[in-house]
């Protein structure tokens, strides 16, 4: 079923026209001269995805590629590809590869959220859409217990926990849940759980780009109670204003740190 | 000058390949049926840059579209689109602006080097020599005193403090920063400290990759001897084994948590 409804398709040509006048402007005022960016590329329609077949794909170009990133992002992209075509087939979906294990290894943002965020802003152009899109994967991301996955045939059979693991870093992601499983990083079992969980959040995303395409997105998630008490006087409007941030506990233990 | 060494040619046509051949091996062996991922793109050949027009792009850049992550990106990609045409004229560009704020305002990886990553995955396709770039450009980052990029014409004019902030993710970076410029995470001075950022790291990514394509990538950097201490226990190898990073001290301080 193709579902592109009138919102989208306005937002849609609103971002385009205003990217080109943007592009016209850098033209006349200053001095980067012909460096104008590159035009708006052409309309990246989307249509409904299945969950379930996004779930095993991101299962296995994950373990294909070793990134959770490319995992996440070529799971969606790859079926477009086949249902839509162009420009689908031409995005270099490789490039990817680069967010595994928070960024080449730097522990950094979990690279399916990496992927799940890349791949909603390519097809969703609305700002504060994409914005809250991103911002109901992320915080599905660090308050479900996961992995939830349970692939067919799985590259390593094993019962694994699912963690609720309150951050959505790659590093205390991870430390997290390998305490909970008693194993090493460096185990089998801490692999299979980061595949399995390219297959979560992969549907997760498209479960979210289904919604909003549809128009039928229920943002029901907020930061929660402890990140809203830590903003209050830390994010923007509070005494402090030092923080622009969406989630303090996964890193901050105010307990630990005698908080005042 | 037209920059395109045989090692990476050749890297390029042995990733072309392989992938080529993953994907056939999918269609034949799994269940996942058609969900081949989409054939690796064209090639993206690379010309040297220069980096000081970078820097000034990445600064335009960033402020048009609010991102820095899409500051850093679309710097390099606008150039090559201006000297080699496709496929970078086509490339959507304007999906980089989920990296600002460290992705959608959460504080994670701070978005200049999430373009910068991305940037250097699309044009570098063999895997050793993309992780060494983009280690030397995040090692450069948090070892280095930022902002020292001076704009000729500032959207705000300021004497801006250089910074070395011990981390590559947003929040603590900023936080470091705005606490030697005495200033609120939503001034002005802020604002433009990350815009400068931006012009930093898109020309420190573009001398990485010129050194790369003419063969004379010189990698001087090592993780540091606090995380290569922390490391010998809790990385690969370690007795503890439960860590996979890059960076401890931009989160950790030891000595505050009585640290055996």
């Amino acid at each position: 079923m193709k579902i592109l409804n009138r919102r989208h398709l306005l937002q849609s040509l609103i971002m385009s026209s205003g990217a080109y006048a943007l592009g016209a402007l850098a033209a006349d005022k200053n001095s980067v001269g012909k460096g104008n960016p590159p035009p708006p590329s052409r309309s990246w329609p989307y249509v409904a995805l299945d969950l379930e077949r996004t779930a095993e794909l991101a299962y296995q170009f994950h373990d294909r590629m070793s990134s959770c990133m490319y995992g996440v992002f070529a799971s969606i992209i790859t079926q477009l590809a086949e249902k839509v075509g162009e420009p689908y087939r031409s995005f270099p979906c490789e490039m990817m590869v680069y967010g595994e294990g928070g960024v080449a290894g730097w522990g950094t943002l979990c690279g399916t959220l990496n992927g799940g965020a890349a791949a909603i802003s390519l097809l969703v152009r609305q700002e504060a859409e994409r914005k809250a899109l991103i911002d109901e994967l992320f915080l599905w991301y660090q308050n479900t217990k996961l992995p939830a996955y349970t692939p067919k045939n799985p590259f390593f059979p094993a019962d694994l926990p699912a963690v609720k693991t309150d951050s959505i870093l790659c590093h205390p992601s991870v430390s997290t849940w390998i305490k909970e499983a008693k194993v090493t990083f460096y185990s089998k079992e801490r692999k299979e759980r980061c595949t399995r969980l390219s297959a979560d959040t992969a549907a997760k995303t498209v479960e979210l780009l289904n919604a909003s395409f549809a128009g039928t997105v229920a943002k029901q998630s907020n930061l929660g109670a402890k990140t809203s008490d830590c903003l209050s006087c830390h994010g923007k409007g509070g005494v402090q204003a030092d923080v622009m941030a969406k989630s303090c506990t996964g890193c901050h233990f105010p307990a630990n740190h005698q908080h005042p």
